[in-house]
This record gives structure tokens, C-alpha cells and sequence, in this order.
């Protein structure tokens, strides 16, 4: 019923990430009412994605070669935290508190899924990793996947005798301890801590 | 901490109606694993939006100057079926039953929002009536702004000595008759219609 046009449009959001085909809809009605600039604004934009590169040391994404934190000479060098994906990478960049370095693995080990460790970026991680490399983060979400990939991560970065940790897992914070699910509270209580008079 | 042309990226998604900064980060990934081609069919369709056009006579979108129903010498020139939008009218055309024509106000009388009736498409459908019309059905929403369009339509329909019909207000098929809010109940009421022997 819709003109060819209107349907190829239709078409590209519907390939969107959970987006049917009534909000595919709603988008392409929505860009009909745009300018010829701002349609031009979006071509220009999708004519740039294929240049936006990954780090060649961390794995983040980069407008160059290198992305703007490993460019960063104020950045400590010998903490690197390891994340799954790059939209990790800046919720951890948002709370300004972490000043080392990353390093995005692009995905998870995943039995369910078939991915091995030669599937994401863990080589590079070992290549980086030199004498001056004091501590390696692991902030992979606590999944199956997430904890799997830690655990991977763990063991051959110890047999490398070099110092690594995990985020903690516990009680988020404001949360309801009636309302938290087992194996966080079982986390909980394993991962408890001495009482701090400044705590 | 993105670089330019992803968060570039990002911008136009976020333009999109209800789509908020992580939905459009998450199309934004999305569209970082296409394909070469897949981004060119994406421009392609962007670069062919303008050339959308409205048909003529109904106001349906259009690849030509006319759109296929108007188009299509087996519609029932005779009844013209008047809605808001276009996803009204491919609402109406999906269940098939009607064979008639459409026309496409592109809007709705609206007070709150400062829509007069000459900034929609009724000018043009006074135009399109003559003898030949036998009945105008209103297809507008039974909202606010929807009977007040209806209103204003079939006064100055009338005054044209044209059948103007709408469509039905009742109790929705397979609703729970307590669950209907009052308004629904006092229009199911006053429309209450003779049973028939086959209904």
C-alpha cells in the first residue's frame, strides 16, 4: 500500500534492535517531515560509520588510530580494567573516579553462543600487558558469560603472575535487602567487609 | 568520550520520536556491524525520502503523482473515506472490506494545539466531491480532536446535502463489558442497535 520509497525506509529501521514494524513506521513518518538538511545531516553521518575505527591498543571506538584515553598521557598505566563492550567502557568513564586504562574484549566467551577465546580480543590484551602493568581490572558483568570470561581471564593472567581483580558483587546500593535475589545475598555475605569507622 | 562521528551517529537516532540517548547508543552499535552494502541500501533510502511525494488527489504518499488507490479504476469512485493520517488509511486497507477511496487530512482541528481547519486537507476535499460522491465516511480517531474534525466535517458536508456517515462508537470486540470506561458504555448504550436473526 505504501509507495516503494516508504518502504525501503521502513525497511532499514525495522532492522533495528528491537524495533517492529509499527515503530519501524513511526520513524519513517517521522522523517518525512525532516528538512533536506537535517535528511542530509543523517546520510552524511552513515556515510562516516565506516570510518570510525577501534583502537589499535584498546579495542575502544576512534574517530584515528588510537582512541582519546589511550592518547592520554595523564592516564595510569599500570591498571588496565577489562571490559566486554565499548558501552561499558563509558559507564565506568561517567563516574570519573577510574583514571587507568582499558581494555574492550568485544564480546564474551559464551558456550550457549560459541564463543572462544580466540573469538574476542584476549590476545591483544596478553600482548599489552608489560612490566609495568600492576593490576588488571575484570569488570565483566556478573552473567554466565560475563562470570565465565572472568574466570578464563583470571587464570591465565595469574599464570603470568600478574595481580588481578574483580568488581564486587553485592547489594546495590538504595536497594531493598528483602527484595535482593539468593545468589546476591549469598555474594553478599561471601564478599563481607570489616566495618570501617569512616564507613 | 565517544568519538565525533559516533556520537554523530547517535544525534539523528536520538531525533527519532520516543527514542531516548540509550536506545540511540544501542542502534548506534547496532549499525557499526553492517555491511558495506547494507549502510549504502540505509543512504540509499535516506537520499530517496524527499522524493516521496503526496498523492494529488487523496494525499496518501505516493511515488508518482497519484497513489495506487487512486490509481486503481476498481475502487468505488462513489464513497470517499476521509482519515487523519496515512497509517490510518493502511489501517482501513488491511482488513480489506472497503473498496472505495480515501482522503488524507494530515491532521486534525485541534484547539489545544492551534490546528484551524484550513491547515488541513479540507479545501481539497470539498474539491474532490461531486455528483458522483454518494456517501463520506469520517474515519477519525474518537478522540478529543477527532470528533471536533468529525464535527466540523459533517456540518459543512451537509450544508453540501452530502450522506455523511462515521464510524461506529461501541463496546471493542472481545472487551470486557467492566472494563469499558463510561464514555464507551454510554455511546454502546446509545448506539444500540435490533438483533438480527443472523448477527
Amino acid at each position: 500500500m505504501y509507495p516503494n520509497k516508504f518502504i525501503k525506509l521502513i525497511d532499514i529501521y525495522e532492522k533495528l534492535p528491537g524495533v517492529g514494524n509499527k515503530t519501524a513506521q513511526r520513524y519513517a513518518f517521522s522523517l518525512l517531515d525532516y528538512s533536506k538538511e537535517e535528511i542530509d545531516e543523517c546520510i552524511k553521518a552513515l556515510q562516516d560509520v565506516k570510518e570510525i575505527k577501534k583502537c589499535k591498543c584498546c579495542g575502544f571506538l576512534a574517530d584515528e588510530e588510537y582512541c582519546p584515553i589511550c592518547l592520554d598521557s595523564g592516564r595510569d598505566e599500570n591498571t588496565i580494567m577489562v571490559v566486554a563492550y565499548p558501552q561499558d567502557l563509558v559507564a565506568i568513564e561517567k563516574i570519573g573516579t577510574y583514571h587507568g586504562l582499558y581494555h574492550v574484549l568485544g564480546g564474551l566467551i559464551s558456550s550457549s553462543k560459541g564463543v572462544f577465546p580466540e573469538d574476542i580480543e584476549i590476545d591483544s590484551l596478553l600482548k599489552r600487558i608489560n612490566e609495568n602493568t600492576k593490576e588488571v581490572i575484570i569488570a565483566t558483568s556478573p552473567t554466565m558469560d560475563g562470570e565465565m570470561t572472568a574466570l578464563y581471564l583470571d587464570r591465565i593472567l595469574k599464570n603470568k603472575k600478574i595481580f588481578v581483580t574483580r568488581l564486587a558483587h553485592g547489594l546495590p546500593m538504595g536497594s531493598n535487602l528483602d527484595y535482593a535475589d539468593e545468589l546476591t545475598l549469598i555474594k553478599a555475605m561471601d564478599n563481607r567487609q570489616e566495618m570501617k569507622e569512616n564507613d
